[in-house]
């Protein structure tokens, strides 16, 4: 049994990120959803449009099909009078012809009849009989959408890589697509480790703490477009961590939760350095100081503090970002500016993570004890405070990242 | 077969808003949902802890469990000496008691043994056998968490309404919660309408077009945490709205994505007239006039527009804060600032909602025609232009609404 070991080196932490950014690819593997579920996923492959849309020309507003000549001269005072001939609704092929002197009534979507060339709109008319009268001329054109006016049949309507919100969802249906091609959610294996963790709707015997990391960490990956897969809580010796990572072979990520502290069963770090790269271990962070990360075959791995505020702090800064990276989801973090309710003091040399609660513009340190899950439940997000940042002041504009 | 009638009396944006929010009621129907999937959902009872977290005391670093007093005057040159008594792991229940002179080896989040009163780090100590150095001193409860100290007993720790952030669901399982009780999701009917609306994956005749409107509701309103379900594609007469709006009535909402405007056949304001309030049936909007709201029954029902950019538009602004307002979820679309690229005129009298694509801080006009779903799939959000506003200098700063 080894004896405890201190950190030897800490990481700075804009480095231990840029390590992680580095070393965290873009996923390559695709797979077909369908459209209605697509929403938030991102497109795996150019999509070049099938066909024009619309795919006729058509009335863009309800009203009277003309020959935009006939109405030339029209004026509320001195109408011009046509005939008219019929009527089209949207979705029929239409049958009459349009020619100088009449006109057809024609609903917003409808197919253009043959000879007309713009649409009055209704506002502009009254009718009596077959009798309508036109207040205001119209140019040719007017009132209607020329074939492909949205979409030309072979441009390339949305490229790979985008995100697919609502109204890029609309293209791919417009395009008559029923599925799409898209990159897979990066999968991520959790372990809850640690003797003293049990799961929650079990009794609590002395000694332990019900499982919470693998809650929060599950719930925030999920949201951020990951497939999470939550192990049993196991121990955390050697052989158990072994056998862990390699169940995660074929997973993006292995996330341990506890059981990367410089306690001696906490062996992490050694099992990772000696199957894969050990990228770092220990970085100068508060909280969040016993991170580790490294890489075991394609599989990032994840070795969060066992603090529940430690762990869930450090993957909102450190695994969410390559989450996400690998997702080629944009990293764009919900933030805001707010005002410091008091003076706040940080150790210069470790980046702090510091929760606050915002209200009415103003950040009020939300911080209770690194343990605390509470703390951050109330808090509203968090700052940033860089290491060599000693003291900052009451009234200072802080940029917060919202939870 | 009654004649086209325009619309007589516009609904400035404001007041249509200001409408719909005050006849949007909050929902009371609740669910019990497991804590791992709870994330995003709005709390529904204030939850009470039902135990004290930690349950006992415990170490907060890795290190020694001393009598405080037998670390004073402790220097690196000269260190005070304990003879280790043992090792504590977490989860298991101490043996041994500290007594002064004597020290215990603990992990962190182990309980600390009887008779210590504090927890010198590992950084601070060095180890000879069973001689331990402390080369610094400790005040009595350095380093260790007392019971409760994160959640007392009996204390209200998150209180309905709330909405389950990760940090959230980490106080419901620090508590041992397996389910919670929710607000159920707002259910929304969404009926795609129109005799030239097909659907995608079907072959497209003369005069007809995919079903664009209930793919961007769809995606919109899941992703703001609706339950949707689209019905088939209707015709828009009288007796088919009327069946839809019967089949609705179990739903929050019935959305009908086309069929309100003044084309003949468009009866849906007539029908919810005639079932239940018409709130109103036109709006000055652009683009998004004809859009309609009613209540019948316990169901709100939307008319929007056939146009696609027309009908998503309008539910970002119009539908999207009801359903939120509904759901008890927290009104915060995503916004930022940019500088428009060049002037932009409005008209007077019509609030508009102008797309615009951002770039390095620079809003581009997206715009391309109403009709045009391509328009909105390129740009980055939208920004507002109130109906008093006449012209928006290049230069001007503007609030831009993210997709």
């Amino acid at each position: 049994m080894s004896a405890m070991r201190p950190f030897k080196e800490l990481m700075d932490f804009e480095t231990a990120k840029k390590t992680i950014m580095e070393n965290t690819r873009e996923i390559s593997v695709t797979e077909k959803v369908p459209v209605r579920e697509a929403e938030g996923r991102v497109l795996a492959a150019t999509v070049k449009a099938p066909l024009d849309v619309p795919g006729f020309r058509r009335a863009a507003m309800d009203g009277y099909a003309v020959v935009a000549e006939d109405t030339f001269g029209a004026a509320r005072t001195d109408p011009k009078h046509l005939a008219m001939k019929g009527k089209i609704f949207a979705g029929k092929k239409p049958e009459d012809k349009v020619v100088s002197g009449s006109c057809i009534q024609i609903a917003t979507g409808a197919p253009m009849p043959e000879g007309a060339d713009a649409v009055v709109m209704v506002e502009e008319t009254s009718v009596e009989g077959d009798d309508v009268s036109i207040y205001k001329p119209v140019y040719p054109g007017a009132n209607v959408s020329e074939q492909d006016s949205d979409i030309q049949k072979g441009t390339e309507v949305l490229y790979a890589g985008v995100l697919l919100t609502p109204p890029r969802i609309g293209v791919l249906a417009a395009l008559g697509f029923e599925s799409v091609e898209v990159y897979s959610r990066p999968k991520v294996m959790v372990f809850p480790t640690g003797d003293e963790v049990v799961p929650p709707g079990t009794k609590l015997q002395y000694g332990k703490v019900y499982d919470i990391n693998s809650y929060t960490l599950t719930s925030l990956l999920q949201a951020s477009g990951a497939e999470v897969k939550v192990m049993e809580i196991t121990g955390d010796s050697r052989e158990e961590l072994k056998g862990s990572i390699e169940r995660a072979s074929e997973y993006d990520y292995a996330v341990f939760s506890g059981g990367s502290s410089v306690g001696e069963r906490d062996l992490i770090f050694e099992v990772v350095a000696e199957l894969g790269t050990l990228l770092f271990h220990g970085i100068a962070l508060k909280p969040g100081k016993p991170t580790i990360c490294g890489i075991v075959g394609n599989t990032m791995v994840f070795g969060m503090p066992g603090y529940p505020t430690s762990c869930l702090t450090n993957a909102y800064v450190l695994l969410l970002p390559s989450v996400r990276k690998m997702a080629r989801l944009p990293m764009e973090p919900r933030t805001g500016k707010a005002v410091l309710s008091t003076n706040i003091t940080s150790t210069i040399g470790r980046h702090q993570i510091y929760t606050v609660r915002v209200e009415d513009g103003v950040a009020y340190p939300a911080f209770k004890e690194s343990g605390a899950i509470t703390s951050m439940s109330f808090a509203s997000g968090y700052i940033e405070i860089s290491a060599n940042t000693e003291y900052l002041e009451e009234g200072a504009e802080v940029v917060i990242y919202y939870f």
